[in-house]
C-alpha cells in the first residue's frame, strides 16, 4: 500500500480559520484557541490526557487515529514556535516541552535551516525544501508508515496547491472568528480533487472527511 | 491505561437481529448476509480487501480501528463454526482459511474443548469457563492490549450481562429482517449503564457507539 499524506484531526472556526495573525510566545494561534480545540481535550484518546476519563464516542475515534500508523511529520516552521526569519535563539525547542506529542521524526519546513535534535522519541529536523522533496525526506523516515501534515494552515495550503495531501481530516467548530489565516472559504473548493463527507459530531463540531478521486 | 473489552463493528440489522435461526455450512450467518455487511467491504482499511481502493470517509474510520490495540479475540463457538455438541470433526478450523483476520490469539467460548492451533499468526484457544474467566486468559494473552468482542449475539449478550464490556460499536444496516437472533429491542436498553452517541454515515449505516459510563 501506498504511504498516505494525511491531515489529521486539523481544527478550523465556522468560517475557516485556523490561526490569528499575531502568533506570540503568549498565544500560539494568535487568539483564545481553548473553545475551539476543547472536543479534542475531551475524549479518552487525546494524546496529552494525564487523568483518566473521557467520551468514547465518535470524536475518540479521531483523537485515536492521530497517531495510527503515522511514521513521520512534517509542519511549518509557524507551527513550530512564533519566531520569524533567521533564528535568533536556537534554544527554543518547540512548544511541547521535554516529552512531545509526535513519538516519531518531525520535519519543519523552514528558509533558515538548523541542526536536527532530539527530545524524547521525537526528532525535529529542519528542512530548507519545496513540499515535493520535503515529503520525499519524511516517507524515507516514516519506513513505510503514513506521513502526517501537522499544519499550520499556510504549509497545508502550500501541500494541497502541490496535489500532495492524500486524506485530511478538518475539525469544524461551531465558533466564528471573523479574521486570520483561513484554510480555505468553502471545503466545497476541494470538492474537484476529493470525495467528502461532512458527519456533525454530538460534541458540537462537525467533521470533514476528504481524500483523493 | 485499563485493558478494555471491546466490541467493533458488530453489524446488525435495522430491527435489531444479527443473525438467522438456521446457520449451516453454506450460510454461516443464517441468512444472506452480503447487502448487511456491504458497508465494511466497501471501505479502504476492510482486512479482507485485495485490491487498491475503497472509502476513506467515516466508515473507514470503523474499518480501521478494528484490530487498533487490540491483542486477543474472544469469539462464541457459533462464530467459529457451525458444528454444534461434541466435535463430531477437529478438521474444521474456521471459516476463515488459512490466513484468519485475527491475527492475535483468539480464545472460542465452547462446553467441548478440543487442542489450541495456530492458522498463520492467529492462534485458536477452546475455553470452556464464564465470561469473568474468559476474560482473564484473554488479558493474559493481550499482553497489555485490549481485547476484542468478536460476537456471536449470544456471546456479547452473555458479556453484556456479566457487566464486562467496556466499548460497543455495532454498526445498524437499514436491511429488516424480522426474525433471527436480536441483540436488542431497542439500543435504549443500555443507556442506564452506557452512554450511546447515534452517528448516521452518508453509506446508510448508523454507527451506535456505547461507552461506560
Amino acid at each position: 500500500m501506498n504511504q498516505l499524506l494525511r491531515v489529521q484531526n486539523f481544527t478550523i472556526s465556522n468560517d475557516g480559520v485556523a490561526a490569528g495573525e499575531n502568533q506570540s510566545f503568549e498565544s500560539p494561534f494568535g487568539f483564545d484557541h481553548r473553545d475551539m480545540f476543547a472536543w479534542a481535550g475531551a475524549t479518552a484518546s487525546w494524546p496529552n490526557r494525564t487523568d483518566p476519563g473521557g467520551s468514547r464516542g465518535l470524536d475518540d475515534y479521531f483523537s485515536r487515529d492521530f497517531a495510527q500508523n503515522i511514521g513521520a511529520e512534517i509542519m511549518g516552521r509557524n507551527k513550530f514556535g512564533f519566531q520569524r526569519g533567521p533564528w535568533k535563539d536556537l534554544e527554543w525547542q518547540g512548544w511541547w516541552g521535554d516529552e512531545p506529542p509526535f513519538h516519531t521524526p518531525v520535519f519543519v519546513m523552514t528558509h533558515h535551516p538548523r541542526p536536527s535534535f532530539t527530545l524524547s522519541d521525537t526528532t525535529f529536523h529542519f528542512v530548507d525544501a519545496d513540499p515535493t522533496t520535503a515529503l520525499e525526506q519524511a516517507r524515507e523516515a516514516a519506513q513505510g508508515k503514513d506521513v502526517r501534515l501537522g499544519g499550520g494552515v499556510t504549509t497545508i495550503r502550500e501541500f494541497l496547491d502541490a496535489d500532495l495531501v492524500d486524506t485530511m481530516h478538518v475539525a469544524v467548530s461551531p465558533v466564528e472568528l471573523g479574521s486570520g489565516l483561513r484554510l480555505w472559504e468553502s471545503p466545497d473548493e476541494l470538492r474537484d480533487r476529493f470525495n467528502l463527507e461532512i458527519v456533525p459530531s454530538p460534541s458540537g463540531m462537525t467533521h470533514h472527511l476528504f481524500w483523493r478521486k
